[in-house]
């Protein structure tokens, strides 16, 4: 018997949520396991109604569990940001979950926008940092006059602009990253760790050459880790450069670790690559404790009740949730099923099928049963 | 007569300027007017000599210049980051050019890796900010019972970590980038000036829902900027979601609009999908002073010397040199020559012809003198 919260959230979030609870139900019939369900009511209408995002009983009760199985937040009532760093990134925080594990895979019978590039081709790992780099929330924005007594102000002032503090009032904007040797070095572990069940290789991704501070110390780390991984090969990349390879040779890639901002940008493209939003999952982790399984699009408002969107990215975050907690065979069967309900062409519209996305569930959910 | 510095830097950064020399003063001849180039030995070779960078007499003699036409920098003698901020960065900030200009454009008979798009659907304009962001260079690195008086180390201790500064040891760095309203505020309105002059759209990119505080900032600025455009039709867009519509729909953009990081990254994308990165020039900006126009590419020093190199960005960066000097009809006739050039296979392997560097620049500068 598993417990785990389920956060539906925005827009499509609660439909998708749904659907992949029926699936992971019916991987629990076939492979011996129950999953006790709780739900959390969190997201854009309790903040509209009372102005809470998480709340500290919200923390309190989400640690008893080992898994989240969360939807997705955003909806256009809110100002950008809000629900994201309040929910989001506040529960990936919160819960320390230093690891967003985003495999790119493209799954058989899906479509890539690249020439001639195939599931053969497209089928990494990438490791994400989730707790620092310029996600940490420091920052101010300010006239000059203002918050003169911060030291941080002086500085900018006066290397930047070479202005005074005192008389200048120009409008700027400042944001603080952080990176931290022992942030880094037990991302690119576990990296290194999955690498070792792979193909055994690990592309580090960083902008050394100019966010020489930050990058500077995640580069040394990725060095003195590869060191204790003599049979795993290492490569640095720019994550300028890393876009175009991405683009171009993706068979080159095996597991890709990247600090938090380029994580986000080169998952987003790796998602697309694979076939698409719809069909792109992630987990974020923490080994040793609270760990958050989501679809990586987002809340898609204009969708939402509308039983249209696809519900394979949360299916599979689901099969990712299986998998850390040790049934990976559950795990396995899932990802099966959601390839056979596409080669079935038992699928929503994007994917040429005619189901909605209960109905494409509840095929998967089948396909488990009578495996 | 128009006088220009030429620095040709490292690797094959010196052949591909020949290259482009050649095709600039053919386009001369035929047009009606003289190029007086001036060469700086700066890059590499003279940093491991003299330790010198950017010397205060080459930032003098540079300024007399309106354009600078460069190669490219980057040597693996020395380590990443010292030859690239300290000339190529160094040039952008000290000169102020704060308009990174990169069109991405496909050109005929040129391969994207993106199955069914073409010339058609890839051609729109990135203008990138060139001297704030993350590209700054204002951070540090440091354990923790270093620097302990800075303000900004304190705060950083206390609010990421929990942790008190004088008894912590842990290594840390953080990075701050910075964005001033006017420094949004100049490259935005370069960016609509631009769209007025094609399809009247505008993109900006940003991540404001995370980095709040800087991008926040722009995106105000953004919007306000729009005010006064209302012929252009505007939108945001969340940098990862760019990446994934540069592949899937490039055929959506006019001119896209980003912060320095960003546009760093989107662009090498571009580049790649306009067919790779000998096919991807840049110029660096400043309308009232002094600017630099260069290919996207690197130093490539594997290729140094051999006569091997693509020259095509160099040259098309060479016409956007020409159009900032007040001469569109030449810079026009070389992006056609450029064409010609592909369209004949007269060019170097990659592009599926024979020639060396400096016969596939020749054949150019050939075609714009029989125009
Ligand atoms: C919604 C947003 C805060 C989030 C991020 O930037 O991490 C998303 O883009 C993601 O990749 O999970
Ligand atoms: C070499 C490097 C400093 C530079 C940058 O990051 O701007 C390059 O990638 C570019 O895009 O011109």
């Amino acid at each position: 018997m598993y417990k785990v919260a389920a956060i539906g959230g925005d827009g499509i979030g609660p439909e998708i949520v749904d659907a992949g609870r029926v699936v992971l139900d019916a991987a629990g019939e076939r492979y011996g396991f129950d999953i006790d369900w709780t739900d959390f009511d969190i997201g854009a209408d309790r903040y509209l109604a009372t102005g809470e995002l998480l709340t500290e009983d919200d923390l309190k009760e989400l640690s008893a569990f080992k898994s989240i199985y969360f939807g997705s937040i955003g909806d256009d009532r809110v100002k950008p940001g809000i629900l994201e760093k309040g929910i989001l990134l506040g529960l990936r925080f919160h819960f320390d979950q230093y690891i967003n594990l985003r495999p790119v895979r493209m799954l058989a019978g899906t479509q890539t926008p690249l020439a001639g590039k195939g599931p053969e081709d497209i089928d990494f790992l990438v490791v994400r940092e989730n707790t620092e780099d310029f996600y940490v929330g420091i920052g101010s924005r300010f006239s000059g006059k203002e918050h003169r007594d911060l030291e941080v102000v002086r500085d900018i002032y006066s290397i930047k602009f070479g202005l005074d503090v005192e008389s200048d009032s120009e409008e700027i904007a400042y944001q603080i990253g952080i990176i931290s040797r022992e942030g880094s070095s037990r991302v690119m572990e576990y990296a290194f760790d999955a690498a070792m069940k792979r193909e055994k290789k690990v592309t580090s991704v960083d902008k050394a050459n100019v966010l020489s501070d930050v990058y500077g110390l995640w580069r040394d780390v990725f060095t003195e880790t590869a060191a204790r991984y003599p049979d795993v090969t290492t490569e640095f990349n720019f994550v300028d450069a890393v876009t175009m390879w991405f683009v171009k040779n993706p068979e080159w890639f095996d597991v890709v670790v990247a600090p938090n901002m380029f994580g986000d940008i080169i998952t987003d493209l790796g998602a697309m690559i694979q076939g698409g939003l719809g069909l792109a999952p992630g987990g974020n982790i923490n080994p040793q404790g609270t760990s958050l399984f989501e679809p990586i699009h987002g809340s898609a408002p204009k969708y939402k009740g509308m039983n249209r969107a696809n519900p394979i990215a949360t299916i599979w975050a689901g099969s990712l949730l299986l998998e850390n907690l040790g049934e990976p065979e559950a795990a396995a069967a899932v990802v099966d099923a959601i390839v056979q309900s596409i080669a079935a062409k038992q699928t929503t519209v994007d994917l040429g099928g005619t189901l909605g996305t209960r109905e494409a569930g509840a095929w998967i959910a089948d396909a488990i049963r009578n495996k």
